[in-house]
């Protein structure tokens, strides 16, 4: 119904790609969105060979790609190997210069994804010969730079693309949750949308059935930038990312208040590992975009790329006689 | 062209509104934007009553609106009624509870619209009956909350409308600087869009060359959000606000250091006031928003309107054939 440059080269129905989250986005999603005529990837995350590979096998028979955190990928680089050997649709890079790990994308004939959060970014994945850029701003869920929105950086990365290499595909993502995201991206530049958030509020997700009860009560207000839990998790990001997440107890507690946290860090980190077990979401962590808003009920993944592609259409297909003059 | 609820209830041709920036939406900017088809608003903003006469006199015989920021409008409640004086197309509130005022400004049957940057002060705006909600992201230039972004603010607060008060209208603002901008909040649920960086940099905005020069010279990850130049300027602005400028050498200096700022607050302001003198860019400020990487040089506000206008419609129209077996 909507197609366009990417879905031609990617040979799907829809221009609707699932993120590869970490843990998220396993082989049951990742098979549900391709199978609905999207293209699944599965989140490689931080890198765990096993989960990898146990994901992949239990994808076969069904087209996915997979997606990687750069700098964590630097550390592990035999996931890649990994990777490639399962002929994925497609490789993601997110987060960090792609340009040590390009080659051998590219050497495998496996189409490349670039996410960028810039437009320097942006013109370091053209420089490492992405097919797909991705423009992800700062209102998506999840780890980013979190300067730039969605709605500039799709057609300033548009621009970059038209002067420097017409033929790289651009994705939007970050905000996009349903028709109106995918209209809204289509309509700014983009070829597709990279869609994280509403992906994870479906059945196939590996998410908590108390989080995503929790994602349908909130609304677009309460998302925000923080760094409070990757201090808590000890994780290595660059400085300048953060991630977007929901709200709680704990963000209130800790967010602006980080050098102090870093002195009470054993206990916080304590108090943080013992709420994951518990599912306690007012000091667990819920990586959630601005998007969560738009979500009203959790649903099959399927039907969420069906009705993003219907909808998407039917609103763009709405302008047509009100255009008509300038198609005259 | 491209009809929509917003082109029928304000008799206009296209979906386009000036923003009311202050000083920089003067007469000659508002009545240019009228004259093309959109709605100009003139820039209450801080409150000069003599200036406000002045550009209304000025602006006479063509219809303009106007624009106020509210919590500053509370201190001098008159600049109100010169504004219902001279019978407005429309009066903007924003940053501010609209209720102290709303009444009247709809006694005097004068469309209300109403600014917001959080799916709260949306729920306000519809408290006070205002007849438009401006939705605008953090990606705008000038002051806002700067939490939300416009890709996700739009179909947000378009749910709420639908679900509260289905007849008030929907502006989309924040990055809308060219066609892609215009259909992108079209496609998302506006019914039009409020327009500020990319009518900042026409020839009728009371804006230097330099300025001009500079902003043509910028890309989109340029700019920031910051409160340096509310602490410079001795402005009032309540905690939750923040503005978009420009990034150069004096944010670098004191962005981030702003309880250091404060103890040098003479010295910088000195320097600020100078620098704004001299046109000295590298210290005085550029109001504009991430949608400022999209323009490519200054044209006249009516040619800004018009290609704004087709080109919107151009795009939109394109996904016809694309859409048709969803009308079929």
């Amino acid at each position: 119904m909507l197609t366009t440059r990417l879905t031609h080269v990617f040979g799907i129905e829809h221009p609707v790609v699932l993120a590869p989250m970490d843990l998220v986005s396993g082989a049951r999603l990742a098979t549900a969105v391709t199978t609905a005529g999207g293209l699944g990837l599965i989140g490689g995350g931080y890198g765990d060979g096993e989960w990898l590979k146990r994901e992949f096998a239990a994808a076969a028979g069904t087209r996915v790609g997979c997606g990687f955190i750069t700098w964590s990928l630097a550390r592990n680089p035999e996931l890649l190997d990994i990777a490639l050997e399962h002929r994925p649709a497609a490789v993601m890079l997110s987060f960090g210069d792609p340009a040590p790990f390009a080659g051998r994308v590219r050497a495998a004939a496996v189409p490349l994804l670039c996410q960028v959060h810039t437009l320097d970014q942006a013109r370091q994945a053209l420089d490492a010969g992405a097919d797909v850029v991705v423009a992800q701003g700062g209102e998506a869920g999840g780890h980013g730079v979190g300067t730039r929105s969605t709605f500039t950086l799709i057609p300033d990365v548009a621009d970059l693309i038209a002067a420097r290499s017409p033929d790289t595909l651009l994705m939007g993502a970050g905000g996009v949750a349903d028709g109106r995201g995918l209209a809204g991206a289509l309509a700014l530049g983009a070829d597709g949308v990279l869609v994280g958030t509403r992906f994870w509020a479906t059945e196939e997700a590996v998410v908590s059935a108390r989080a995503h009860a929790r994602a349908v009560a909130a609304d677009g207000d309460e998302t925000i930038r923080t760094s409070v839990y990757d201090i808590v998790r000890s994780y290595d990001w660059p400085v300048e990312y953060n991630g977007r997440v929901l709200r709680n107890r704990f963000i209130d507690r800790w967010h602006g208040r980080e050098a102090d946290l870093a002195t009470h860090l054993a206990e916080a980190a304590a108090a943080f590992k013992h709420a994951v077990s518990q599912q306690d979401y007012d000091i667990a962590n819920m990586i959630v975009g601005e998007g969560v808003g738009l979500i009203q009920e959790i649903l099959p993944a399927g039907e969420v790329v069906r009705r993003m592609a219907q909808d998407a259409a039917a609103r763009l297909g709405e302008w047509a006689p009100r255009t008509a003059a300038v198609s005259a």
